[in-house]
Parts: structure tokens; C-alpha cells; sequence
């Protein structure tokens, strides 16, 4: 989603290009190229999958909405398998319309991860529910915080349900540290994504991420809880930013792969 | 601020009519009416001032910057004790420019505290240390939890340094409940504000608050926390929203009034 201007043929030559070796992929544009397309692609040019993005949305009161999303993510759970990626990352989904009952979300949340964590590991797939910030709580996501999805993920063994962790959502937590070492602790950190904190946030606030170094977060010291953690896995860079997405793809590419390097590499 | 279009006088009227009881005043309109005639305005008229808002912004780190938020916040004691209110409301500060360090910014809040709590008392003025959310932490309020905003509190004593309890900050968060419960215990809620949560939020995020009713925000429910904890002080409702802004005041105040009796009280 960084690039997402790319088509999918041009980002892994623009990986190739930056010696980056692993993408997280988003499934409309893999479903746009076609699955099995997308996997040759990857495969061919050497490219690990790192995480396919996303699953969840799993908040739905009614029967069909909640038959629906889960239909859908079994789908995605096929989708990651088939991109020869283990991990699918899980956005759990807002309140219903009209909904006041953040508690009762949650709890849906956790009879949906019930049925479909058994089928993600049957499949080679772990579910990574990620909590995002606080400011998506009503419209996006009831799981605020590395303790709420954590608290989520416990009720289920480490290879079916782990965490996301994400610099962008978790940045101000002065408690997150301490979770990160939990999810460590319980093999369940399974994705780190990067993203820089910039003001002023714009409308809906979707878009607003920054650049790595341009924002607020001390990529290395988040860079260095994970690691203290235990954590040796791939770490991804996530920014949905209007500007960036305005410019040449391949350069932003290659200009991430440089802040990377500034600002995560010791 | 929820009827900042009225002038003080038409807002005492408006109050009046409406049988709202007392009002939280924001300085800078009172500052423009003059404080010993704003002072009189509401005295005159049996209204009382719940709160002042607001001081803080305490975070900077250079001596100047620092020497003149002391100074300010000192007046805005003065002012407060002017009108008669026993609760400032403090909204701590972001970072400073370029600084990414959270946990600095944060203890230079506590040192300020040290100094102005000891002033505050002896003027009868107690400070409210205001959590704001998340999204605020970077340009607006390091505190961004009610457990973070009772950390800094507790280092001094209840009748100094307490807290504020607003919905539209605190509602995402399943801890806030058993932290009023904590403020509470320990004589620390010194105001409870609402807001609701609406969605998208408008560019900067900071004029999108919801009237009460419009939103994601159970009151009756945040409500019953404060209750519980023991609180019996004022209920304010604080809403910073362009639409609202745009209307007739003295119709916005009415509408709040019937929202508060709506879904407040039971």
C-alpha cells in the first residue's frame, strides 16, 4: 500500500531495484492481477510475502453480516496461503450502525477468531489482529490497544492468533512497551509494521501516515522493543499518504528503503 | 467554547433559559470581557464557573519557553480564583518542535506541576490534568490516558493536582472505568466533561465533536462510572464543532439541554 500506484509486475522489479526482499501484500490489488499470477510473480522473482493485508471487519451483529465476514476471511486465509505468506494480518472491524457497545464488539470479535483460527492453522496461516490507534475506534476498530488484542489473542494457542504491532497505532501507549514484551514473551508477535506520526492529521484520517523520520516516533527505540522481545521477523513499512501516493512509486520505494536504513538500521 | 458565538452576556441570558446552572469558561473570552466585569457578569446572574479552562502546555524544554508557561499558567490560576472556581483545567502540551520523546515531555509536566500545585493551593484553585486522546499526542497533550494523566497527579496531593474526565477523550479505552474508580478513591475527579464521538473527523481532527446523542458514546454509561467513584460535581458538555459553531447559539445551548436530560439523566 506504500506504492500502491504500482501495478504488481513494477513493485517487485522496484523491490528488486532496492534490495528489499519481502512484501506485504494487500488483496485487491493481488485479486486485480490474479492470485495465482501474483504467486508466480512473487516466487519467480525470489520475493517473500511477508504478510497479505487483510482480514477481520468482524464486528457484524446480524447473522448474514457475521456469515458473510466469515466466509470472507476464509477466503483470505486461502488467499495468504496460496501467496505462500503465514501470516494474515486481521483488521477486527468498527461499531455496527448505531452501535454504542464497544464491549460487545469486542466479544464478537473473539467468537469469529474462535472459527477462524482452526481453519487458518489447517491452512499454514496465523491470524495477527492489529490494533489501531484509538482515533479508528468507532468506524474501524475496536481494538485499540496492544493489551485489548493480546487480551484477544490469549484465549487461543500462539499459532493460530497473534498481534500486529504498528509504530503508527501504538506510538503513544506508555504501556505498549511492556505488551510488546508479552507478545513476545508468548510467541505471538507475529508482524512489526513501521509508520512516522505527522500532524495535521487530514479528514477521515486515514491517510495521514508519514514517511519513516518525517514524524513524531522513535523508529529505533520501537524498533528495539520488538527486538528485545525476541522478535527476529520480517518488519514491513505501512504508509497510506495521499502525497506519497502522488508521486513516482519507484522513488518513494527507493527513498523508504533509505529511511529505513537511517533510521531503523543501528 | 459549545456556544462560542454568544458574547458572555448573551451566554448568561441563555443559561437563564435554559436552567443550565453553571458554565466552564475558556480564558480567552473572558479575557476579552474583562475579568473583574466577567466575574460580575456570572455572580450577578447565580451562575457558577465549574471550571476554567484552560492552563498546561507545559512540555517545552528550553528555560524560556518553560519560565513563560509557569507564568501564564500562574495567571490562569489567578484568573480562575477571580471567578470563582475552585478547577483549572490543564491540557499539558505536545512535544516540542522536532523532539520525539514522550517520556521527557511527559516528566517535564510533573515538574511544573511541583511548582504551580503549591501555588494553585494557596489561591484555592485545584489543577485537572486533562488525558486527551491519542491523536492529540503529538501537537496537543502528551497525556493521553487517564492512568498516565493519575501517574502524574499522584505524585501530589488530591487537593492540587487532580484530574478531568471527558468522554470524547477516554471512551475507546477498557481501562478508563477502573481509573475513574482510582481517581475517584483517591479524591482526584475534579471534572467530568461529555462530548460524543462522530465520524469522519475533520482535517486536524480538533473541531469534530459530536453533540451528545450523535454519537458512539453510551453516556448513561460514563455517566454511571463518575457516579460510582463518587463524584457529585458539575457535568459539563464541551464541544468543539464548526457545524454547531455556525448555528444560533442560544438554540445550540437549548438543544444541549434537552440532550443532556435525553441521555444523562436517567
Amino acid at each position: 500500500m506504500t506504492v500502491k500506484q504500482l501495478s504488481l509486475p513494477e513493485l517487485v522489479d522496484a523491490c528488486a531495484e532496492s534490495a528489499i526482499p519481502g512484501v506485504g501484500l494487500w488483496r485487491e490489488p493481488v485479486r486485480s492481477h490474479g492470485l495465482a499470477a501474483t504467486a508466480k510473480l512473487v516466487r519467480d522473482a525470489g520475493l517473500t510475502v511477508t504478510t497479505l493485508c487483510r482480514g477481520g471487519f468482524l464486528t457484524a451483529a446480524d447473522p448474514a453480516g457475521r456469515a458473510e465476514a466469515l466466509a470472507d476471511n476464509r477466503r483470505a486465509v486461502d488467499e495468504a496461503a496460496a501467496l505462500g505468506t503465514d501470516t494474515l494480518v486481521l483488521v477486527s472491524g468498527g461499531l455496527p450502525p448505531g452501535s454504542k457497545d464497544l464491549r460487545g464488539a469486542r466479544e464478537r470479535i473473539a467468537d469469529a477468531l474462535a472459527e477462524l483460527g482452526p481453519y487458518a492453522e489447517s491452512h499454514g496461516v496465523r491470524l495477527a489482529v492489529e490494533p489501531l490507534h484509538p482515533m479508528f475506534a468507532a468506524d474501524r476498530c475496536v481494538v485499540s490497544t496492544l493489551a485489548q488484542a493480546l487480551d484477544l489473542a490469549e484465549r487461543f494457542p500462539a499459532h493460530q492468533v497473534g498481534v500486529t504491532v504498528d509504530t503508527y497505532h501504538l506510538w503513544w501507549d506508555d504501556t505498549a512497551p511492556e505488551q510488546i514484551a508479552r507478545a513476545g514473551a508468548g510467541g505471538r508477535l507475529h508482524i512489526f509494521q513501521l509508520a512516522d506520526w505527522i500532524t495535521p492529521l487530514p479528514e477521515g484520517v486515514l491517510n495521514g501516515r508519514g514517511q519513516i523520520g518525517d514524524g513524531a516516533i522513535d523508529m529505533r527505540e520501537w524498533t528495539g522493543y520488538v527486538e528485545a522481545a525476541g522478535y527476529t521477523g520480517p518488519i514491513e513499512v505501512e504508509l497510506f499518504n495521499e502525497e506519497l501516493w502522488a508521486r513516482d512509486g519507484r522513488e518513494v520505494l527507493a527513498q523508504t528503503a533509505r529511511r529505513f536504513v537511517e533510521h531503523v538500521i543501528r
